[in-house]
Formats: C-alpha cells, structure tokens, sequence
C-alpha cells in the first residue's frame, strides 16, 4: 500500500476538486497557479521545460555574466509545499474547446473546467528574409545559450585567425528595445573583459557593435529624456548606434538595410520585437490583436468563451485609456493573479470583475552603474541611482534565495572585471572543431 | 597602430621562443602549462573546449547537486597572466612527427619544439553490443548533462504515467570503481530528493538503483575495509548491488547479463573504465600499455621519441614496483609539472630525470556524510571524518575563488535538502515533448 502521506495519495484525494489547466510557466502561468495554490481546485500547469525562466536576465546569461541555472528554478520546486499543484512536463499540440480537452504532444488528452493560456510569445521576424534561420533571437534560455555560444565561438575564432592578421568583427543588435539596449551594452562589455582578462589578440577598435533601429531614438516606451540617455551612455560605451535603419534579409555573414547598404557581420541579435501568431494562443480567436494577441474580455476570459482565459504576452488587454496594456513582467504577473481570482469567482458562483493594470514603471539596464527607469510617479530616474534601483528589484523577484545569492556573486565578480565569470561554451553535441 | 601593451604585440614579441604546444587543458595539460609560464618558451595549449573541467566532481552535476559552471573554468582565465601562453580552441586531428606538426581539424598547421599529449581517455565499452549506443558514460561535462537531462526527463516521464498506475523504474550502474559508487549514491539521494521536494508521484519503493559490478567488491583499489564499508552504505540508502554480473549487451530500455538475465532498464550509466585506444594519444605508438596508454620513458617521453612527451590518463608510466601508475587526477596534475620540467631541462641543455609518483591516497564518497578515503600513511578513513576530508580537497582543488563559492553554496542546499538545487532540464534544441 503507498504511504498515506505521499505525492501519488494526495493528489489522488483531490480528483472530485475542478481542474484547472494553464498552460505555460512563465511569470503570468505561475503568477495563475500561485493564486489558486491551496484553494479548492485541482490544478495542472504544463511547460515544455521543467523551470521557469526569469525572462529579465536573459540577456545577461546570452552576454556570459550569469549562468542558465542562476535565472532558472524548477516549476516543481515553486509549488513544493501547495498539494493541489501538479505540475506536467510536455508541449501542448491543441486546445479542444467543445471537449473541454488539452491534447499534448505525445497524445495525452487532459481534461479541463478552466483552462489559462499562458503560452508567451515568440520573437517577430516580420517575414525579412533570413531573419528566422541566420539572426539570434533572445526569448528563451536555450535561445539564450545558443547566442553565448556563438558569441564565444566568434571571439575564439578571431583569435586564431589574428595569428595572420588583424581581424575585423562586428556584432549587430537590431532593435532599440529595452533588450536591444540591454543586450548592446552588456555585448560592448563582454568583448573589453574577454580581450583584457582573457588575453585574446584582438584590437578592441576593430571589434565593433552596431545598434540597429527603424525610428529615430531608443526606448521609445520611455521618456524623450531616457532615450537620449540611453544613446549617450551606449555610444561612451563604443556602441555605434543607426537609427532610421530597416533590415530587409539577414544571411550567415552579412545583412541587408532597406536603403540596399550591405554590411559584413559576425552575428546578429534579433531584438526587433514579439509576436503570438504561431503559438498556440494565435489559434484561439478568429481575430487578433497587436502582434497577433489573443483579444480578452475585460475580466481576460478569451472574447466568446467561458472557460479559456488569456493571460500574459499572449493576451491583448485592452488599456483603460485606450490600446493595449504592454508586454511586461509586472503585467504578466498581475493577469495571471487575476485569472486566478476570477475562476475561483466564478466556481463559486460570483460575477467576475474587470483587469485593471498598476503601472509599477520600466526600466533598462545599460552597462555598469548606467541605468534608467520611468517610475509612475517619480518621473525618469538614470545613471547610478537608476541602476541600484535596477539591481534591487531584479534581485527581489528573482525565484528563490539560493539564486539571489549565485546572481549577486556573479554579478559582483563581473562589476570588478575579477577573472574568471562563467565564458563558457557548452553544447550539447560535441562538435569537432 | 596597436597598443605596445596589448595582447597581440606581447605575443607577436614571443616569436623567436622554443614553441610547446600541449594537447588537452584537463589536469595533466594544465599543470604542464603552469609549469612553462613566465618561462623561456612559447605555449600553445589547445582543447576541444574552451574550459578546464574538474572532472571529480562530473557526477555530481549528473546528478543535478552542481551546475555545470561550478566545475568548469575557463582556460583563457587560468593564464591570463601569463603572456607566454596561449590557448587555441579546437580539435587535434594528427601529429605529424616528421615535420613536427599538429594538424587542426581545421587543417590549420601548428609547428612545435616540442608536444605535449595530455588527450586524457574516454570510456571503455569493451566492445559490448550496444553499449556506446545506449548506456551514458561519465567523462565529460557534455556527457554529465546529457546524463542529468536523461534522469530528470525519465523522472518527468514516470510522474506523468503514475496518473494511470503505478510505475517501476530501474537506474543501472555499471562498474563499482569511485565513479560508479560516487553515480549510485548521489542518484540515490537525487531520486529522494525530488519525491520529498518536487512532489513527484512516485512510490519510493519502487525506484531502484542497482549497481553492478564483474568483481566480487566495490572500489577494487581500495582496501577489503573500505570496500565493505561503502557497500554497507551504499545499501543503507537504498542502493541494490549486485557483484558477479557481466554486461554482454545494452539495449535503449534492457540490458542482458552473461547468464542470460534480461533486465529492464530506465537509463543505464557506463562506469566500467577508460581508454585512451581511440583518441591520438592511441596513435603515437605501435604498442600500447593497458587500456591502450601510450607506453613513455621514464621522463615521460612517448618510447622512440625526442619531442613528443605523454602525461596524465594517456600516458602508461611504469610504476617503481612494477605494472604502472593509476589514472588519477594527482597522477595528472604530477606528471604534467614533470613534463614541462623536462622540456625546460633539454632546452637548457641538460639531462632529463626520471618522474616518480607520489602517492597522495584515494577517495570516493558515498553520500551524506559518508566517504571512504585511503591516505598513504594514516590508512583507511570512513564516515564523517572521510566525508570532510573529501569534501575540503575537492573544494581546494578546485579552479577559482568563484566557483568554489558556489560549490559551497550548491551543497549546503543539498545538504539540508533545501528547495531547488540545479534540477533543470536544458537541451540545446528545443524539443517538443
């Protein structure tokens, strides 16, 4: 007989309880499942990976300042201590509406009272041609691995061909994004310390990163005043910084602008922008919202269903003032806590109330003690303060003190250039050279 | 014009030094290197990867008590304070000895005075049918994370069929040397791990761990005490042994022993021994040494050769006693500082000396505060003492300041079998399901 305490028992006493299915382990799926935790359903989330990315850092990981497991923690571990959380490792193929079903990948069919899509978006390549197979995007840990990899692999690469003569590099962001600026600047940094610590034999004039955008400043979600900030600290920095620039063909070594000017390039990072068209929430609605999101209902159950609700970057909220609400962690937390709530609403029996989104302010990091945030009520902040205030709340939502306290060391270990830092390139096949 | 103090002007300046170029940046290449920095000659050490790998602690981070960054460190960082060495990423395809030439994968050419091959081995399948196919050594940190996906996705898988029934799975461990009782135990502890903490439907009773082994005791080299007592451990976690039992073929979900026994296997772990036949070391000589070492003098160069020298696991080193010494990490790490002391002797004109192992014990650990050390003078030491004992030479031994922080830090969670702890699932290629 299994023991009355354990995992397989608990779970099987609580089959009478609705089940809840959400889909996807990001900030608004776990956000979701945390406000049903010990309440009376019965809940399944399903992710492809069996951890929850803190998107944030990503860029932090692809530029070899911290490592995959410092921004990653098990799904399983977050609910450890909430029974009614199960946890189910696998990719969803389909969402059957009339059978109230979610079919995976592999077949298993799971049935649902209350399903949330939590599924995420994935990079836009608007259709440029060989964006999607040459360019890097930056959404995923293993996105994030494999943009290391190539980076390091470039530089290692440069070395040896030095040995003939001086090499020319040049690593194109494209995007003046938050993670474009992010990404830019943490790149920038990783090429000085590679060359300074690691002794590679590159002149640091011919190693070039150039910043690509289509309008005419950074951070367009920011203040006029951030945005110039931004531009000034990347240039200190030796960004060269394009604006005004349109990419229309990316291939293995060069890319192509709209003005038919042709550029040579080590690799290229696709920051360019989000969309949910080919996931599995594009499917939900016959009508989209801005990059292909999934239009809600004021309280986010998807428009013309009763049990499918949207939540995070793939939902289309629409704003009080108009438009949308943005692709954001804050709001990505604060959906999913709400879609929580309104199915415990409505199990009960009770109306469901409206989603309305609490500006908690952006923010961009752009290299050592350069920082900038737009807080609700405090206006622009930048430079060291905006950067400390950057530091603080990364750290406080980062998933578990054991990852704070790893994130802190090796930021730490980064800030004084100390040596080592994890530059490594590890793939999973072994390839020969 | 470039910078009179930049890497590329220090290293062009080196150019009239004797050139030593090294094969492999683990224990053996490394301590050569250290040992030719800030000398009279100009290093090239080369390595497939881009990071020196503690290799004692890999079964650990296979079993997901350690990040693969915790015992990796990059090569570059280890020397970049000494302008003389130089790393070059890649794979070594050949040695031409006539025209004193390694020959890239590249097909780049590397002229030397003298070489150095410190390939290391790889692991023994003994020519069992299936075996390099399905069973998942332990040499490399490619190999440990591969093992660690492998474990935890059949875990994921198990708590997924537990919905429909109870489900059996059988972890197999071949070969009861240090690796192989080092694998069974931590697995052992993994497996608890993830059902106390990661609400894991499994009935603990019905996952087993069994290792096997061709010989009648555990850690073969070590004392009859020993052996016994890391058998008694090894079963008081859980731990089936079986003794007697050799593999004949391994199949994707079975293996089969000699006697005819089928067995059904979830995953099956080769710790069965090491080879140096099928890598270059293999080839430098018309004979070779057990496991198919390169037979050398006794200052280490290859037998026939002027130039060409042989240390750590490659090397077949006649022991003083007769038969030759152990492939072990203080073997390696001896023989390689022994290595680039001859070579500065022949540069300098004088007279080689023989190398002459110093014994600086054994040890394995076995779990929580259990481990078995046998030290050259002070005999056998079990249990907590063992256990600490271990515990502070690997944290010394260790590459870096950082990394033996966050050792520090991954174990003191393990220990105390506190939440997360590195158990993610991270592939290069995303896959669905």
């Amino acid at each position: 007989m299994a023991d009355p305490a354990s995992p397989v028992t608990n779970f099987a006493r609580l089959y009478h309880l609705p089940h809840v299915v959400i889909i996807g382990g990001g900030f608004a799926g776990i956000a979701a499942a945390r406000g049903l935790a010990n309440r009376r359903v019965r809940v399944t989330i399903i992710d492809r990976h069996n951890f929850h990315t803190f998107l944030p850092l990503l860029y932090q990981v692809a530029t070899a300042g911290l490592e995959p497991a410092d921004i990653a923690y098990p799904i399983r571990t977050i609910f450890g201590h909430a029974p009614n959380i199960h946890f189910r490792h696998g990719a969803v193929r389909a969402l059957d509406h009339e059978r109230r079903i979610v079919v995976l990948a592999d077949g298993t069919e799971i049935e649902y009272n209350h399903v949330v899509v939590a599924t995420g978006a994935t990079a836009a390549f608007f259709g440029v041609p060989g964006a999607s197979t040459h360019a890097l995007p930056l959404y995923t840990l293993a996105d994030a691995r494999r943009l290391r990899n190539r980076l390091l692999l470039a530089l290692e690469d440069a070395d040896a061909r030095a040995e003939f003569g001086p090499v020319a590099l040049t690593f194109v962001v494209v995007g003046g994004g938050p993670t474009g600026v992010e990404t830019a600047g943490a790149l920038s940094e990783l090429i000085k310390i590679t060359i300074r610590r690691d002794g590679l034999r590159l002149d640091p004039t011919m190693v070039r990163v150039v910043l690509v955008d289509l309008s005419t400043r950074l951070l367009a979600a920011f203040p006029e005043r951030a945005s110039s900030y931004a531009a000034r600290e990347l240039t200190r920095m030796g960004v060269k910084i394009q604006f005004d620039r349109s990419v229309v063909e990316v291939g293995a070594n060069h890319l192509v602008f709209a003005d038919g000017e042709r550029l040579e390039t080590t690799a290229v990072v696709w920051a360019a922008g989000l969309t949910v068209a080919d996931t599995l929430a594009g499917t939900l609605s016959a009508t989209s919202g801005p990059g292909g999101r999934v239009p809600v209902e004021a309280d986010l159950r998807v428009v013309g269903s009763a049990d499918v609700w949207a939540v995070g970057d793939a939902a289309a909220v629409a704003a009080r003032g108009g438009g949308y609400y943005p692709q954001l962690a804050p709001m990505a937390i604060q959906s999913g806590r709400h879609g929580a709530r309104q199915i415990l609403r409505v199990l009960d029996g009770q109306a469901t109330t409206a989603f309305r989104y609490r500006n908690k302010g952006i923010m961009a990091t752009i290299g050592r003690r350069a920082a900038v945030a737009k807080l609700p009520h405090a206006g622009v902040v930048t430079g060291t303060l905006g950067w400390l205030a950057w530091l603080g709340l990364h750290l406080f939502y980062l998933v578990g003190f054991r990852n704070r306290l790893r994130v802190m060391i090796n930021w730490t270990w980064r800030y004084f250039d100390w040596p080592s830092g994890p530059r490594l390139i590890v793939a999973d096949a072994e390839t020969a050279e």
